[in-house]
Protein backbone atom coordinates (compact mmCIF):
# COMPACT_ATOMS: atom_id res chain seq x y z
CA UNK A 1 0.00 0.00 0.00
CA UNK A 2 1.13 3.59 -0.73
CA UNK A 3 2.05 5.97 1.83
CA UNK A 4 -0.84 7.79 1.08
CA UNK A 5 -3.72 4.89 1.28
CA UNK A 6 -1.75 3.74 4.62
CA UNK A 7 -1.98 7.65 5.49
CA UNK A 8 -5.18 8.92 8.30
CA UNK A 9 -4.88 12.47 7.02
CA UNK A 10 -5.89 11.11 3.15
CA UNK A 11 -8.80 9.22 4.84
CA UNK A 12 -9.31 12.40 6.80
CA UNK A 13 -9.92 14.50 3.57
CA UNK A 14 -11.89 12.03 1.42
CA UNK A 15 -14.49 11.86 4.02
CA UNK A 16 -14.83 15.62 4.63
CA UNK A 17 -15.85 15.27 0.50
CA UNK A 18 -17.88 12.52 1.38
CA UNK A 19 -20.28 14.33 4.06
CA UNK A 20 -19.81 17.35 2.21
CA UNK A 21 -20.81 16.14 -1.05
CA UNK A 22 -24.02 15.07 1.30
CA UNK A 23 -24.43 18.31 3.23
CA UNK A 24 -24.16 16.13 6.44
CA UNK A 25 -22.13 18.65 8.45
CA UNK A 26 -25.00 19.55 9.76
CA UNK A 27 -25.73 16.21 11.45
CA UNK A 28 -22.10 15.54 12.28
CA UNK A 29 -21.68 17.42 15.53
CA UNK A 30 -19.53 15.42 17.79
CA UNK A 31 -22.45 14.71 20.07
CA UNK A 32 -24.05 13.08 17.20
CA UNK A 33 -20.65 11.41 15.63
CA UNK A 34 -19.92 9.96 19.22
CA UNK A 35 -23.31 8.34 19.08
CA UNK A 36 -22.65 6.61 15.75
CA UNK A 37 -19.24 5.23 16.71
CA UNK A 38 -20.16 3.84 19.70
CA UNK A 39 -23.24 2.03 17.50
CA UNK A 40 -20.82 0.63 14.98
CA UNK A 41 -18.27 -0.43 17.94
CA UNK A 42 -21.41 -2.44 19.49
CA UNK A 43 -21.58 -4.00 16.04
CA UNK A 44 -18.26 -5.93 16.17
CA UNK A 45 -19.01 -6.68 19.79
CA UNK A 46 -22.32 -8.53 18.32
CA UNK A 47 -19.82 -10.80 16.62
CA UNK A 48 -18.15 -11.48 19.54
CA UNK A 49 -20.59 -11.97 22.33
CA UNK A 50 -21.61 -15.38 22.06
CA UNK A 51 -18.22 -16.35 21.40
CA UNK A 52 -15.37 -18.12 22.86
CA UNK A 53 -12.47 -15.88 23.38
CA UNK A 54 -10.48 -18.62 21.21
CA UNK A 55 -13.64 -19.14 18.99
CA UNK A 56 -13.03 -14.70 18.64
CA UNK A 57 -9.50 -15.40 17.84
CA UNK A 58 -10.02 -17.72 14.82
CA UNK A 59 -13.41 -16.59 12.99
CA UNK A 60 -14.28 -17.90 9.34
CA UNK A 61 -13.19 -16.21 6.62
CA UNK A 62 -16.95 -14.61 5.65
CA UNK A 63 -16.90 -13.62 9.17
CA UNK A 64 -13.43 -11.95 9.43
CA UNK A 65 -14.72 -9.92 6.21
CA UNK A 66 -17.97 -8.99 7.88
CA UNK A 67 -15.83 -7.77 11.05
CA UNK A 68 -13.52 -5.96 8.82
CA UNK A 69 -16.47 -3.53 7.69
CA UNK A 70 -17.60 -2.87 11.00
CA UNK A 71 -13.50 -2.08 11.91
CA UNK A 72 -13.89 0.25 8.75
CA UNK A 73 -17.09 2.10 10.02
CA UNK A 74 -15.22 2.32 13.52
CA UNK A 75 -12.55 4.03 11.92
CA UNK A 76 -14.48 6.33 9.60
CA UNK A 77 -16.43 8.17 12.46
CA UNK A 78 -13.72 8.27 14.74
CA UNK A 79 -11.77 9.89 11.73
CA UNK A 80 -14.93 12.75 11.47
CA UNK A 81 -15.16 13.36 15.07
CA UNK A 82 -11.22 13.85 14.92
CA UNK A 83 -11.65 16.20 12.53
CA UNK A 84 -14.17 18.22 13.52
CA UNK A 85 -12.52 18.60 16.68
CA UNK A 86 -9.51 19.97 15.19
CA UNK A 87 -7.28 16.64 16.88
CA UNK A 88 -4.57 15.57 14.38
CA UNK A 89 -5.38 11.47 15.48
CA UNK A 90 -2.26 9.92 14.51
CA UNK A 91 -0.19 12.51 16.47
CA UNK A 92 -2.90 11.78 19.99
CA UNK A 93 -2.09 8.17 19.45
CA UNK A 94 1.24 8.59 19.31
CA UNK A 95 1.28 10.69 22.15
CA UNK A 96 -0.97 8.42 24.09
CA UNK A 97 0.96 5.62 23.36
CA UNK A 98 4.24 7.48 25.61
CA UNK A 99 1.79 8.02 28.75
CA UNK A 100 1.08 4.69 28.31
CA UNK A 101 4.91 3.60 28.33
CA UNK A 102 5.06 5.74 31.81
CA UNK A 103 1.91 4.35 33.36
CA UNK A 104 2.27 0.95 32.91
CA UNK A 105 6.17 0.27 32.96
CA UNK A 106 6.59 -3.13 31.97
CA UNK A 107 8.39 -5.19 34.39
CA UNK A 108 5.57 -3.91 36.98
CA UNK A 109 2.58 -4.85 34.86
CA UNK A 110 3.78 -7.83 32.84
CA UNK A 111 1.30 -10.29 32.47
CA UNK A 112 -1.44 -8.88 34.27
CA UNK A 113 -3.96 -6.96 32.85
CA UNK A 114 -6.04 -6.45 35.44
CA UNK A 115 -3.55 -4.61 37.12
CA UNK A 116 -3.09 -2.41 34.67
CA UNK A 117 -6.76 -1.55 34.19
CA UNK A 118 -6.87 -0.72 37.68
CA UNK A 119 -3.93 2.14 37.38
CA UNK A 120 -6.64 3.90 35.27
CA UNK B 1 3.85 14.95 10.20
CA UNK B 2 6.10 12.59 8.48
CA UNK B 3 4.52 9.85 6.25
CA UNK B 4 5.70 7.37 8.93
CA UNK B 5 3.86 9.34 12.07
CA UNK B 6 0.67 9.27 10.42
CA UNK B 7 1.00 5.63 9.19
CA UNK B 8 -1.48 3.15 10.74
CA UNK B 9 1.12 0.33 10.12
CA UNK B 10 3.75 2.28 12.00
CA UNK B 11 1.29 2.49 15.32
CA UNK B 12 0.30 -0.94 14.44
CA UNK B 13 3.72 -2.29 14.90
CA UNK B 14 4.38 0.34 18.01
CA UNK B 15 1.22 -1.01 19.82
CA UNK B 16 2.86 -4.63 18.60
CA UNK B 17 5.93 -4.31 20.47
CA UNK B 18 3.76 -2.16 23.63
CA UNK B 19 1.54 -5.59 24.15
CA UNK B 20 4.81 -7.95 23.66
CA UNK B 21 6.65 -6.09 26.20
CA UNK B 22 4.50 -6.36 28.88
CA UNK B 23 3.30 -10.42 28.17
CA UNK B 24 -0.64 -8.84 27.10
CA UNK B 25 -1.04 -10.37 23.86
CA UNK B 26 -2.88 -13.35 26.31
CA UNK B 27 -5.59 -10.90 27.15
CA UNK B 28 -5.76 -9.42 23.74
CA UNK B 29 -8.38 -11.90 22.20
CA UNK B 30 -10.76 -9.85 19.45
CA UNK B 31 -13.54 -10.72 21.92
CA UNK B 32 -11.44 -8.88 24.79
CA UNK B 33 -10.11 -6.20 22.70
CA UNK B 34 -13.49 -4.80 21.35
CA UNK B 35 -14.96 -4.91 25.37
CA UNK B 36 -12.34 -2.60 25.59
CA UNK B 37 -12.77 -0.29 22.78
CA UNK B 38 -16.32 -0.08 23.12
CA UNK B 39 -15.49 1.05 26.93
CA UNK B 40 -13.34 4.19 25.67
CA UNK B 41 -16.22 4.90 23.38
CA UNK B 42 -18.33 5.03 25.76
CA UNK B 43 -15.80 7.48 27.59
CA UNK B 44 -15.98 9.46 24.80
CA UNK B 45 -20.38 9.57 24.99
CA UNK B 46 -19.78 10.80 28.56
CA UNK B 47 -18.14 13.95 27.16
CA UNK B 48 -20.96 14.90 24.96
CA UNK B 49 -23.94 13.83 26.96
CA UNK B 50 -25.41 16.59 28.70
CA UNK B 51 -23.98 19.03 25.89
CA UNK B 52 -26.04 20.55 23.25
CA UNK B 53 -24.69 19.77 19.77
CA UNK B 54 -23.46 23.47 19.45
CA UNK B 55 -21.61 22.79 22.50
CA UNK B 56 -20.35 19.98 21.53
CA UNK B 57 -18.59 22.05 18.46
CA UNK B 58 -17.00 24.79 20.63
CA UNK B 59 -15.44 22.79 23.56
CA UNK B 60 -12.86 24.53 26.07
CA UNK B 61 -9.48 23.70 25.08
CA UNK B 62 -9.19 21.61 28.34
CA UNK B 63 -11.66 19.49 27.37
CA UNK B 64 -10.65 19.02 23.88
CA UNK B 65 -7.54 17.81 25.52
CA UNK B 66 -9.60 14.98 27.07
CA UNK B 67 -11.28 14.77 24.19
CA UNK B 68 -8.33 14.12 22.23
CA UNK B 69 -7.06 11.92 24.37
CA UNK B 70 -10.24 9.60 24.03
CA UNK B 71 -9.99 10.04 20.58
CA UNK B 72 -6.47 8.29 20.81
CA UNK B 73 -7.62 5.32 23.05
CA UNK B 74 -10.37 4.27 20.64
CA UNK B 75 -7.97 4.28 17.73
CA UNK B 76 -5.35 2.03 19.81
CA UNK B 77 -7.40 -0.79 20.28
CA UNK B 78 -9.25 -0.22 16.69
CA UNK B 79 -5.36 -0.74 15.56
CA UNK B 80 -4.86 -3.61 17.89
CA UNK B 81 -8.00 -5.93 17.08
CA UNK B 82 -7.46 -5.37 13.22
CA UNK B 83 -4.15 -6.45 13.93
CA UNK B 84 -4.54 -9.47 15.93
CA UNK B 85 -7.48 -10.29 13.44
CA UNK B 86 -4.52 -10.03 10.11
CA UNK B 87 -7.39 -7.03 8.58
CA UNK B 88 -5.64 -4.19 6.81
CA UNK B 89 -7.24 -1.21 8.40
CA UNK B 90 -6.83 1.98 6.17
CA UNK B 91 -7.76 -0.92 3.13
CA UNK B 92 -11.27 -1.48 5.27
CA UNK B 93 -11.53 2.23 5.52
CA UNK B 94 -10.93 2.51 1.96
CA UNK B 95 -13.40 -0.17 0.40
CA UNK B 96 -16.09 0.78 3.13
CA UNK B 97 -15.79 4.01 1.23
CA UNK B 98 -16.64 2.92 -1.84
CA UNK B 99 -19.06 0.92 -0.70
CA UNK B 100 -20.65 3.94 0.97
CA UNK B 101 -20.44 5.93 -2.16
CA UNK B 102 -22.84 3.31 -4.04
CA UNK B 103 -25.06 3.24 -1.17
CA UNK B 104 -25.34 6.43 -0.44
CA UNK B 105 -25.88 8.48 -3.59
CA UNK B 106 -25.55 12.37 -3.08
CA UNK B 107 -28.29 13.42 -5.07
CA UNK B 108 -30.52 11.06 -3.44
CA UNK B 109 -29.49 11.41 0.34
CA UNK B 110 -28.74 15.06 0.41
CA UNK B 111 -29.44 17.09 3.44
CA UNK B 112 -31.06 13.79 5.00
CA UNK B 113 -29.08 11.58 7.36
CA UNK B 114 -32.04 10.12 8.43
CA UNK B 115 -32.41 8.71 4.94
CA UNK B 116 -29.42 6.81 4.75
CA UNK B 117 -29.94 5.38 8.10
CA UNK B 118 -32.97 3.48 6.99
CA UNK B 119 -30.93 1.96 4.13
CA UNK B 120 -28.36 0.49 6.83
CA UNK C 1 -50.99 -3.70 35.86
CA UNK C 2 -51.24 -6.06 38.83
CA UNK C 3 -48.13 -6.21 41.29
CA UNK C 4 -46.67 -9.21 39.79
CA UNK C 5 -47.00 -8.22 36.54
CA UNK C 6 -44.90 -4.77 37.58
CA UNK C 7 -42.62 -6.52 39.91
CA UNK C 8 -38.63 -7.69 38.57
CA UNK C 9 -38.95 -10.77 40.56
CA UNK C 10 -41.52 -11.62 38.21
CA UNK C 11 -39.57 -11.05 35.27
CA UNK C 12 -36.31 -12.30 36.50
CA UNK C 13 -38.07 -15.85 37.32
CA UNK C 14 -39.70 -15.91 33.57
CA UNK C 15 -36.49 -15.55 32.34
CA UNK C 16 -34.52 -17.90 34.01
CA UNK C 17 -37.23 -20.30 32.94
CA UNK C 18 -36.59 -19.15 29.27
CA UNK C 19 -33.21 -19.45 29.18
CA UNK C 20 -33.33 -23.06 30.72
CA UNK C 21 -35.79 -24.61 28.46
CA UNK C 22 -33.06 -23.45 25.48
CA UNK C 23 -30.07 -24.41 27.64
CA UNK C 24 -28.71 -20.96 26.95
CA UNK C 25 -27.32 -20.84 30.50
CA UNK C 26 -23.74 -21.71 29.23
CA UNK C 27 -23.57 -18.61 26.92
CA UNK C 28 -24.87 -16.58 29.84
CA UNK C 29 -22.06 -15.64 31.73
CA UNK C 30 -21.70 -12.16 33.03
CA UNK C 31 -19.07 -10.95 31.02
CA UNK C 32 -21.39 -12.22 27.63
CA UNK C 33 -24.55 -10.49 28.81
CA UNK C 34 -22.81 -7.52 29.79
CA UNK C 35 -22.11 -7.44 26.02
CA UNK C 36 -25.33 -8.15 24.63
CA UNK C 37 -27.03 -5.33 27.48
CA UNK C 38 -24.44 -2.83 26.06
CA UNK C 39 -25.41 -4.13 21.70
CA UNK C 40 -28.96 -3.26 23.10
CA UNK C 41 -27.97 -0.05 24.12
CA UNK C 42 -26.57 0.48 20.92
CA UNK C 43 -29.56 -0.23 18.92
CA UNK C 44 -31.65 2.44 21.19
CA UNK C 45 -28.85 4.77 20.55
CA UNK C 46 -29.01 3.99 16.72
CA UNK C 47 -32.39 5.62 16.88
CA UNK C 48 -31.75 8.72 18.38
CA UNK C 49 -28.29 9.69 16.52
CA UNK C 50 -29.31 11.57 13.95
CA UNK C 51 -32.48 13.48 15.76
CA UNK C 52 -32.45 16.84 17.59
CA UNK C 53 -33.08 16.32 21.59
CA UNK C 54 -36.71 17.56 20.91
CA UNK C 55 -37.02 15.41 18.05
CA UNK C 56 -35.79 12.73 20.58
CA UNK C 57 -38.70 13.99 22.10
CA UNK C 58 -41.89 13.43 20.15
CA UNK C 59 -41.22 10.25 18.09
CA UNK C 60 -43.99 9.31 16.11
CA UNK C 61 -45.69 5.91 17.16
CA UNK C 62 -44.19 3.60 15.02
CA UNK C 63 -40.70 4.73 16.66
CA UNK C 64 -42.19 4.94 19.62
CA UNK C 65 -42.82 0.91 19.36
CA UNK C 66 -39.45 0.12 18.32
CA UNK C 67 -37.89 2.01 20.85
CA UNK C 68 -40.02 0.31 23.02
CA UNK C 69 -38.98 -3.07 22.46
CA UNK C 70 -35.46 -2.07 22.17
CA UNK C 71 -35.76 -0.52 25.96
CA UNK C 72 -36.90 -3.90 26.71
CA UNK C 73 -34.33 -5.94 25.30
CA UNK C 74 -32.19 -4.05 27.68
CA UNK C 75 -34.31 -4.52 30.84
CA UNK C 76 -34.41 -8.58 29.93
CA UNK C 77 -30.26 -8.50 29.41
CA UNK C 78 -29.87 -6.11 32.57
CA UNK C 79 -32.34 -8.79 35.08
CA UNK C 80 -30.32 -11.77 33.48
CA UNK C 81 -27.02 -10.07 34.72
CA UNK C 82 -27.95 -9.48 38.00
CA UNK C 83 -29.96 -12.99 38.37
CA UNK C 84 -26.73 -14.76 37.17
CA UNK C 85 -24.81 -12.24 39.90
CA UNK C 86 -27.52 -12.92 42.88
CA UNK C 87 -27.52 -8.98 42.88
CA UNK C 88 -31.37 -7.65 43.46
CA UNK C 89 -31.88 -5.36 41.02
CA UNK C 90 -34.90 -3.03 42.77
CA UNK C 91 -32.84 -3.09 45.91
CA UNK C 92 -29.83 -2.15 44.62
CA UNK C 93 -31.31 0.86 42.53
CA UNK C 94 -33.08 2.13 45.72
CA UNK C 95 -29.71 2.21 47.10
CA UNK C 96 -28.13 3.80 44.71
CA UNK C 97 -30.62 6.06 44.73
CA UNK C 98 -30.11 7.06 47.82
CA UNK C 99 -26.46 7.68 46.93
CA UNK C 100 -27.38 9.84 44.54
CA UNK C 101 -29.22 11.79 47.33
CA UNK C 102 -26.26 12.59 49.27
CA UNK C 103 -24.40 12.97 46.20
CA UNK C 104 -25.72 15.60 44.31
CA UNK C 105 -27.57 17.93 46.68
CA UNK C 106 -31.01 19.55 44.90
CA UNK C 107 -29.77 22.78 46.48
CA UNK C 108 -25.64 22.85 44.95
CA UNK C 109 -26.98 20.94 41.57
CA UNK C 110 -29.81 22.20 40.55
CA UNK C 111 -30.14 23.09 36.72
CA UNK C 112 -26.61 21.81 36.16
CA UNK C 113 -26.47 18.33 35.05
CA UNK C 114 -22.55 19.08 33.84
CA UNK C 115 -21.56 20.05 37.67
CA UNK C 116 -23.12 16.68 38.51
CA UNK C 117 -21.12 14.68 36.16
CA UNK C 118 -17.98 16.56 37.49
CA UNK C 119 -18.60 14.59 40.99
CA UNK C 120 -18.63 11.40 38.97
CA UNK D 1 -38.94 -6.98 50.11
CA UNK D 2 -42.09 -5.44 49.70
CA UNK D 3 -43.92 -5.72 46.40
CA UNK D 4 -43.68 -2.00 46.34
CA UNK D 5 -40.05 -1.76 46.70
CA UNK D 6 -39.53 -4.57 43.43
CA UNK D 7 -41.98 -2.28 41.74
CA UNK D 8 -40.57 -0.77 38.46
CA UNK D 9 -43.26 1.83 39.07
CA UNK D 10 -42.45 2.72 42.74
CA UNK D 11 -38.76 3.07 41.17
CA UNK D 12 -40.13 5.41 37.93
CA UNK D 13 -42.36 7.89 40.52
CA UNK D 14 -38.73 8.03 42.94
CA UNK D 15 -36.83 8.88 39.63
CA UNK D 16 -39.04 11.48 38.32
CA UNK D 17 -39.46 13.23 41.46
CA UNK D 18 -35.42 12.89 42.00
CA UNK D 19 -34.71 15.05 38.58
CA UNK D 20 -37.52 17.33 39.38
CA UNK D 21 -35.89 18.62 42.70
CA UNK D 22 -33.06 19.11 40.53
CA UNK D 23 -34.56 20.57 37.45
CA UNK D 24 -32.80 18.00 34.97
CA UNK D 25 -35.73 17.27 33.35
CA UNK D 26 -34.06 19.85 30.80
CA UNK D 27 -31.46 17.56 30.43
CA UNK D 28 -32.97 14.50 30.24
CA UNK D 29 -34.16 14.15 26.81
CA UNK D 30 -33.95 10.52 25.31
CA UNK D 31 -31.29 11.15 23.10
CA UNK D 32 -29.03 12.66 26.10
CA UNK D 33 -30.41 9.63 28.55
CA UNK D 34 -29.83 7.10 25.71
CA UNK D 35 -26.30 8.33 26.10
CA UNK D 36 -25.90 8.16 29.68
CA UNK D 37 -27.45 4.82 29.73
CA UNK D 38 -24.59 3.23 26.89
CA UNK D 39 -22.03 5.15 29.28
CA UNK D 40 -23.02 3.37 32.19
CA UNK D 41 -23.19 -0.09 30.27
CA UNK D 42 -19.78 0.52 29.51
CA UNK D 43 -18.95 0.90 33.18
CA UNK D 44 -20.01 -3.00 33.28
CA UNK D 45 -18.09 -4.08 30.38
CA UNK D 46 -15.15 -2.54 32.04
CA UNK D 47 -15.22 -4.70 35.40
CA UNK D 48 -15.37 -8.19 32.46
CA UNK D 49 -13.47 -6.99 29.60
CA UNK D 50 -9.91 -8.85 30.82
CA UNK D 51 -11.71 -11.32 32.88
CA UNK D 52 -12.14 -15.00 31.52
CA UNK D 53 -16.01 -16.21 31.46
CA UNK D 54 -15.35 -18.35 34.15
CA UNK D 55 -14.07 -15.53 36.71
CA UNK D 56 -16.83 -13.18 35.39
CA UNK D 57 -18.85 -15.76 37.04
CA UNK D 58 -17.25 -15.59 41.17
CA UNK D 59 -16.59 -12.12 41.28
CA UNK D 60 -14.72 -11.12 45.01
CA UNK D 61 -17.37 -9.59 46.95
CA UNK D 62 -16.19 -6.11 46.64
CA UNK D 63 -15.82 -6.01 43.01
CA UNK D 64 -19.64 -7.77 43.08
CA UNK D 65 -21.10 -4.90 44.95
CA UNK D 66 -19.42 -2.62 42.67
CA UNK D 67 -20.99 -3.85 39.81
CA UNK D 68 -24.43 -4.30 41.42
CA UNK D 69 -24.11 -0.15 41.62
CA UNK D 70 -23.40 -0.37 37.99
CA UNK D 71 -26.53 -2.46 37.41
CA UNK D 72 -28.02 0.06 39.40
CA UNK D 73 -27.10 2.92 37.03
CA UNK D 74 -28.31 1.27 33.79
CA UNK D 75 -31.80 0.74 35.37
CA UNK D 76 -32.12 4.41 36.85
CA UNK D 77 -31.41 5.60 33.04
CA UNK D 78 -33.45 2.85 31.63
CA UNK D 79 -36.90 4.06 34.10
CA UNK D 80 -35.88 7.60 33.17
CA UNK D 81 -36.13 6.95 29.68
CA UNK D 82 -39.01 5.01 29.39
CA UNK D 83 -41.05 7.23 31.70
CA UNK D 84 -39.64 9.93 29.43
CA UNK D 85 -41.52 8.75 26.14
CA UNK D 86 -44.41 7.40 27.82
CA UNK D 87 -43.62 3.70 27.57
CA UNK D 88 -44.32 0.91 30.53
CA UNK D 89 -41.12 -0.98 30.60
CA UNK D 90 -42.47 -4.24 32.82
CA UNK D 91 -44.84 -4.50 30.10
CA UNK D 92 -42.84 -3.94 27.18
CA UNK D 93 -40.30 -6.47 28.60
CA UNK D 94 -43.36 -9.33 29.11
CA UNK D 95 -44.19 -8.33 25.29
CA UNK D 96 -41.18 -8.72 24.00
CA UNK D 97 -40.21 -12.34 26.02
CA UNK D 98 -43.64 -13.72 24.57
CA UNK D 99 -41.90 -12.67 21.37
CA UNK D 100 -38.54 -13.85 21.63
CA UNK D 101 -40.82 -17.21 22.55
CA UNK D 102 -42.02 -17.65 19.35
CA UNK D 103 -38.88 -16.26 17.67
CA UNK D 104 -36.61 -18.81 18.89
CA UNK D 105 -38.51 -22.23 19.45
CA UNK D 106 -37.06 -23.78 22.52
CA UNK D 107 -36.60 -27.04 20.58
CA UNK D 108 -34.80 -24.94 17.46
CA UNK D 109 -32.24 -23.07 19.30
CA UNK D 110 -32.04 -25.89 22.22
CA UNK D 111 -27.59 -24.87 23.13
CA UNK D 112 -26.71 -22.94 20.55
CA UNK D 113 -26.77 -18.70 21.10
CA UNK D 114 -25.34 -18.23 17.90
CA UNK D 115 -28.09 -19.67 15.90
CA UNK D 116 -30.46 -17.82 17.58
CA UNK D 117 -28.48 -14.49 16.89
CA UNK D 118 -28.41 -15.41 13.43
CA UNK D 119 -32.21 -14.61 13.98
CA UNK D 120 -31.97 -11.68 15.14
Amino acid sequence: MSDTADSLQGLRQRLAEFAAARDWDQFHSPKNLSMALIAEAAELIEHFQWLSEAQSQSLPPDKINKVRLELADILIYLIRIADKLGVDLAQAAWEKIEMNEQRYPANKVRGDARRASEYD
